[in-house]
């Protein structure tokens, strides 16, 4: 496709992304992508930015890893719908400083579509005081699992182990190398497979952790109208990480979902190598309230950019 | 929806936004949203981003006219592949000086998109060192109408005057107020309509122009592998502006036609009152080339936001 394209420094810059993505990048070239959705399915998308700066320090991560990130942050929102991702868009906002980087941060993007089975559709780039990758991601379902569907007597599960990011996290931020769980922060899975294999297995609702186990629970809780009672001793907890860090953790990209019976977890962990657990279950209660037993409810506030 | 989501100042921001919006936004609170196609419509996709110092400075415009414009370009994309927009998803990085204005903002979008004829499905807000507003646009359309399809023998059309954009911009960069064309730069119109009508009278490629009508005919020529000849004195120019003026000038949206047979002008002119004006027409020459008589093709390049 790179000879559709005019001439110019942007369009240079553009076309060798295109030559790095190959075919990982398909249609790009017109003002608008065109995508065909499989007959009976619903569409399904989501917008998610990653800045410079605020979801990530540029020592921390490589300018791979960095594009990988984004990418796969935002492709974990349409996973957690139990949707099948059709294509991704992308719109970088690029500071002199990255310039030069673009190919490695391509590289990183290209990594994540590639490995949830999708295609990069188009994209945008322009000039810009800080780096920002914006991903949309397009994917479809015959029936989307949403947030809202969970109903009083619902069991409450997780995927994985939780907390590893977070403890990550502390490790950068003070200024240290990190050890044990540095891939769960630079190197985060969506769960696609596995939120349509719980769609399947009759899962009400579903919100991937972005803000952390406590966060997230009280968004599904306040869109489902529900309370979620969780015990604090059965969160599946990282190396090294209590209840508590394990509940604040953020950008895990794990699932948490709500199921009307109890689920076969060893068939789960046989078919995708992680755990699922049991944590808790939905109760009629205080809409959008969450209680975890073990863990103070002032120490699950989610991350929030506009209060720091 | 508001309720749906949970606590602290980034939902804050979020809910004043959605109750400015109204029912202009719809089915927001979820990870990802959900959204239908026409059957038998392709879906067609498309993203931009407007980044404060980059696509506008803050003293030229009012926060509304900077969400309105950062919304219309995007919307313009979709327009241009006579696609419907169906809905947008708003992505915004908030640097700290801006926070007080989100509801304006917002307010802007919003008159976009309702001009559109469409909503707002969904966003994310991050906070950021600069303002951002990335814009994704989905629309549907039957047959949407590429940049690639230009053949020899073809006639090119343009709708509306071109050069009022460039001469506000000229005003507003030597610190004087815009006088007669702050409208066309301030208040672009997607012209979504008129796609539609052109796509039904038979054009074979458009594009719509926002890098400037030489350098988006660049595109288009090497979209479609063909050669533009445009004659300089039929652009139809703004007051005070000449044809190298108008040429060069960016960010106007107008569309950018071809046909394989002339077109009742005063019929569409009637219809959206906006000119529409045979330029010139499509040779086999040499893909990718445009030669407008009467503009030395050295004034041609487009704005290159890595160039400056």
């Amino acid at each position: 496709m790179s000879t559709a394209l005019g001439p110019g420094a942007e369009f240079d810059a553009i076309r060798r992304m295109l030559i790095r993505w190959g075919d990982r990048a398909t249609g790009i070239g017109d003002d608008a992508a065109v995508l065909s959705v499989p007959r009976g399915d619903s569409l399904v998308v989501s917008v998610d930015s990653a800045i410079e700066g605020r979801h990530f320090r540029a020592p921390w991560l490589s300018a791979t890893e960095i594009g990988y990130r984004a990418a796969a942050a935002a492709l974990s929102d349409v996973a957690a719908m139990a949707a099948q991702p059709r294509g991704v868009l992308i719109a970088l906002g690029v500071s002199p400083a990255w310039r030069d980087r673009l190919e490695e941060i391509a590289e990183g993007i290209g990594e994540a579509v590639s490995a949830c089975g999708t295609t990069i559709l188009g994209g945008n780039m322009s000039a810009a005081g800080e780096l920002s990758i914006t991903t949309t991601v397009l994917g479809s379902a015959y029936a989307p699992l949403p947030r809202s569907g969970a109903k009083p007597g619902d069991l409450v599960y997780v995927t994985g182990r939780l907390g590893g990011v977070g403890a990550a996290l502390a490790e950068l931020l003070a200024g240290r190398p990190a050890t044990t769980h540095r891939a769960r922060f630079a190197h985060p899975v969506p769960r696609i497979a596995e939120a349509r294999w719980l769609a399947d297995a009759g899962a009400s609702a579903a919100i991937d952790i972005s803000d952390g186990l406590g966060a997230d629970a009280r968004h599904l809780a306040a869109a489902s109208g529900v309370e979620l009672a969780v015990e604090g001793a059965r969160i599946p907890c990282a190396d090294g990480v209590d209840a508590e860090g394990a509940a604040r953790s953020g950008e895990e990209y794990e699932l948490l979902v709500t199921v009307p019976h109890t689920l076969d977890a060893a068939e789960f962990e046989t078919r995708f190598r992680l755990p699922l657990t049991e944590i808790g279950c939905v109760v009629a209660g205080v809409a959008g309230a969450v209680h975890i037993a073990g863990v103070p409810d002032s120490h699950l506030a989610g991350h929030d950019h506009f209060s720091a």
